[in-house]
C-alpha cells in the first residue's frame, strides 16, 4: 500500500499495472499477504493507537465547537473495547473464506476439440470512497487482496492520521509479499474524488461508502459503474393470519435491535382485518420500547380505545427512512395493495410478510421488487455476516450485478476462455456442407 | 406494446407497473406471449413491408443527397432476402431457450427452521436505444418478455416507419396475452433520451446498442448503470512455437470473414522468434485477401526480402478499431511483452493467442484482461449464438454484471428470500447464551 503523492491518473495507472499482477497470483500468495497485513498492525499497535488518538482529539475539539457530530466521534475511536482486535481478527476471516477466483462457472463443448469456459476473475481496479471508521481501511484491504482486485481508497478526512498510521503498516507488510505494493492505494489528498471520477479507462468500478447524498453525487459525476447502497426504507406487512407474538416479536425486533441500521423497520402496513386483533398488541410492545408511532386515520382509530400513543402520520413518512426509533403506520386492505405500497414507496431493500399463508407468503415473496423478500423473520436479517457470506463490502440496492449484502462474490467477474486447435468461425453455419456447432455442457 | 404519446416519466412509471406484472407471471404466459407475437407478425407481413418500403425510400433518397451512408440504407431493408423469416423465427428461438426467472443459486440454513434462498429475478425496466435496423425491436421485444423485463425502445428514426407498424402489430397481440400492454413501450417522440436517461428511479439497466459515441454520450448522461459495450479492438499474440498452418488460417479468419464486426483482429503482435519463419507466410495470405498491413519497422523488415506489401504503422494504428481490412503488426519479444501490449492497447474484448505450449496458453488466458481470452482459435468465435447462448443482447466489455456476450442471463439479477417462523436477529451472538448461525449449504 502506498500513500501516494502522484498525481490520481498516475495513481490509478499503477493501481491499473498493479491489477494486473494480482490477477494471476495464487491464493497462496494473495492469503500470505493478508497474514503479512495481520502481523504488521499486530506490530503497529501503539503507533496506530497514537495516531488515531491524534484524529480524536481534533475530532472531540470540532465535536465541542459543533462542528462533528458526537456520534462520529465515537466511530472514529480505535481504541474501543474490542474494535482493535475485531479489525484484526477480521482479516485472518477474509483470508480463510474460500477463495473467489478461478471458479468455473460453465463449460460448454462448442465442437469437438473447442471447449468454452467461463471463469470468475477479479474485476481489476475499485475505487472505494468511505467515511469516517478507520477499521474500514483493513477491512476493505483485505477483502481486495482476497479478490485479486487493487483498491484506491479515500476516507473521511477525520480519521487521516490513523489512515496514515495503517497504511504505512500494510505497505510494510506488502513489500514482504508477491503483491505489489501499487495493488492497494491510499489517497489522502484533498478533492481528488473528482478527477478520480473521471479516470474510466483505469478504475472499473465505484463503491461509495457513506450517505445517500454522497452515493447520489458520485452517480451523477461519473461514467465508472458505482455499487452503492442508497436508502433502507424496509417495510413489513402484518397480515390478518400472522401469529400474534411472532408479529410482536419479529416487528420488534425489526424495530429496535439497531434503529440506525439500514435493515430496521420504517414502515408497518396492517390489514385492515388485523387492526383491532393483532395491531394494538404489537403497537404496545413498540411504545413500551420508545418507538413513536405515526399512524394513518385508520390505524390511529383502532388504538383510541387503549392508552397507547400515536402521532398523526403525514404523507412524506411513507417516504421516509427515518433511521431512529419512529415507525410510520398504515393500513390496507389486502397483499395486493400491500404490494403496491412497498413497491412504490420502498427502497427495494429488505421487506417482510408475516402471515400464516404460505401461499400468500410465496405471492408476496415473488412480488415485492426488493432485494430481500422475507416471510416470518426480522429486516434485520439483512446483513451479509448473517447471511454467511463471511463479511460485506455493503448492502446494494442496485439491480444490476450484486444486489443485497455484497460480500466477496460482488468483487468478481468472469471471463471466458476458449481453448482450440486452430478453429475459424467461416466454415460453421446452417448451409449444406457447413459444420454445425455441438453446444453440448460439460460437467464443471 | 404502446405507441406511447405520454411523457416520457409516464411511459417509464408505466412501464415500472407492468415489470411488477411482468416478473410473477409463470413462463408458460410469457412464452405464450412470444407465440402471440410471432402468429400476430406474420399476419401482418404485407403491412409492415408496405411501411419499411416507405422508411426505405425515404434512406434512399438520404443516401442520393448523401446524408446517409449506403449501407445504412441496406441494414433498413426487411424484404432482404431471409430477414423476415429469420426475425420470426428468431422470436420462437428465444421462446424456446430455458426459462431464466426463478433459478435458485443458493441455498443455506441460517437456523433450524430459517433457510435463506437466491433466486433469480428479472431487472426491472430497461432502456433500450438501438439504431436503424428494424428487426431489432422484435427481437429485443422477446428477450425483454422472455426475461420478464419491461422494456422502453428508442430506435433509429431512420426505422420510424416499420417500428411503429411492428409494435402496432406486438402492441394487438399482447393484448391477447397476460402480459400487460405498457410492458413493452416504443417512444417514438424525437429528443427524449435526455429525459429518460434522467428516470433513475423508474428505469434500471439502459442497453444502448449502436455506436461507441452513443454509449459514451449516454453513460456521461445518466445515473442509470448502462450495459454497452464499446470497441472491440482484438489483439492476436503469434507465439514462435504455433504451427504455422494454423496460424494462417485463425489469424485469416479473425481478420477477413466479417472486418465490420467488433470481434475482429485489429492488431497482430509477432514473436520476434517467429518474424521469419512463421510471419511471412501469414502476412502473405492476408495480403491475398485484401488485408492492408500497417506494420511496425521490425514487422516491415522481415518482409523487405518478399513481394508483401505493407506500409508503416504509426503509434495511433495500435489504438485504431479499424472495422475494415487494415490490420496493425508489431513485433514483441515474448508473451509479457505481447501481454503488456494488450491490456495497455486493447479493449479488454477478446485476445488469442496461438502457440503449442499449453504452458504459455495458460499464463496468456489467466492474465489477459480481456471479457475472451482464447487458445488457437478465432476473435470472431465471441458472439452469443456461437457461445451457445441462442441470443444475443449485445457484447458487453463491462467489468461488472455481464461480460462479453450476453444472453438472456445478463437481463438477470436475484433476490434473496428468507422463510422463518418468526425469527428475530437480537438473540444471535457470540456471547454466553446466544445463538449462534448455522450456515449449512443446502442442495441447490
Amino acid at each position: 500500500m502506498s500513500m501516494t503523492n502522484a498525481s490520481p491518473s498516475e495513481a490509478a495507472q499503477a493501481a491499473k499495472s498493479a491489477s494486473h499482477v494480482l490477477a494471476t497470483l495464487p491464493a497462496s500468495a494473495r492469503n500470505d499477504a493478508l497474514t503479512a497485513i495481520h502481523t504488521e498492525l499486530t506490530a503497529a499497535r501503539d503507533d496506530i493507537l497514537t495516531a488515531n488518538a491524534r484524529d480524536l482529539d481534533l475530532a472531540r475539539q470540532a465535536a465541542a465547537d459543533g462542528r462533528l457530530s458526537q456520534s462520529l466521534v465515537s466511530r472514529l475511536d480505535l481504541g474501543k473495547k474490542g474494535k482493535w482486535e475485531d479489525m484484526l481478527k477480521g482479516i485472518l476471516d477474509v483470508r480463510d473464506l474460500d477463495d473467489p477466483v478461478g471458479r468455473v462457472t460453465l463449460r460448454t463443448r462448442l465442437d469437438d476439440g473447442l471447449d468454452l469456459e467461463r471463469v470468475t476473475c477479479p474485476i481489476g481496479v475499485l475505487l472505494i470512497i468511505f467515511e469516517a471508521r478507520p477499521e474500514v481501511i483493513a477491512n476493505i484491504a483485505s477483502l481486495a487482496v482476497k479478490s485479486g482486485n487493487a483498491a484506491i481508497l479515500k476516507g473521511g478526512k477525520e480519521s487521516t492520521e490513523s489512515f496514515i498510521a495503517i497504511s504505512r503498516a500494510i505497505s510494510a507488510a506488502l513489500d514482504k509479499t508477491q503483491v505489489p505494493n501499487a495493488a492497494i492505494q491510499l489517497v489522502t489528498t484533498r478533492d481528488v474524488i473528482p478527477q478520480l471520477l473521471d479516470l474510466d479507462q483505469h478504475i472499473d468500478l465505484v463503491i461509495p461508502r457513506g450517505s445517500n447524498e454522497l452515493v447520489r453525487y458520485i452517480k451523477s459525476n461519473t461514467k465508472i459503474p458505482v455499487l452503492g447502497h442508497a436508502d433502507g426504507l424496509c417495510s413489513i406487512f402484518l397480515e390478518q393470519s400472522a401469529d400474534p407474538q411472532m408479529a410482536v416479536d419479529v416487528i420488534v425486533d425489526s424495530k429496535t435491535s439497531y434503529p440506525a441500521a439500514c435493515n430496521s423497520l420504517e414502515t408497518l402496513l396492517v390489514q385492515e382485518a388485523a387492526l383491532t386483533t393483532i395491531f394494538p398488541r404489537v403497537a404496545e410492545a413498540l411504545v413500551a420500547k420508545g418507538v413513536e408511532l405515526r399512524c394513518d386515520p385508520g390505524s390511529k382509530a383502532a388504538l383510541q380505545d387503549s392508552n397507547i400513543q400515536a402521532a398523526d402520520a403525514a404523507d412524506e413518512d411513507f417516504n421516509t427512512e427515518f433511521l431512529s426509533l419512529t415507525l410510520a403506520v398504515k393500513v390496507v386492505s389486502d397483499l395486493e395493495e400491500a404490494l403496491l405500497h412497498i413497491n412504490t414507496h420502498g427502497s427495494h431493500h429488505t421487506d417482510v410478510i408475516l402471515t400464516s399463508s404460505s401461499e400468500l407468503a410465496e405471492r408476496f415473496m415473488s412480488a415485492v421488487d426488493s432485494a430481500g423478500a422475507y416471510w416470518n423473520a426480522s429486516t434485520r436479517f439483512a446483513d451479509g455476516m448473517r447471511y454467511g457470506f463471511g463479511t460485506e463490502v455493503g448492502i446494494s440496492t442496485n439491480k444490476i450485478h450484486a444486489r443485497g449484502p455484497v460480500g466477496l462474490e460482488g468483487l468478481m467477474v468472469y471471463k471466458y476462455k476458449i481453448r482450440g486447435a486452430g478453429h475459424v468461425t467461416a466454415v460453421y453455419g446452417e448451409g449444406e456442407g457447413q459444420r454445425r456447432f455441438k453446444h453440448e455442457k460439460l460437467p464443471l
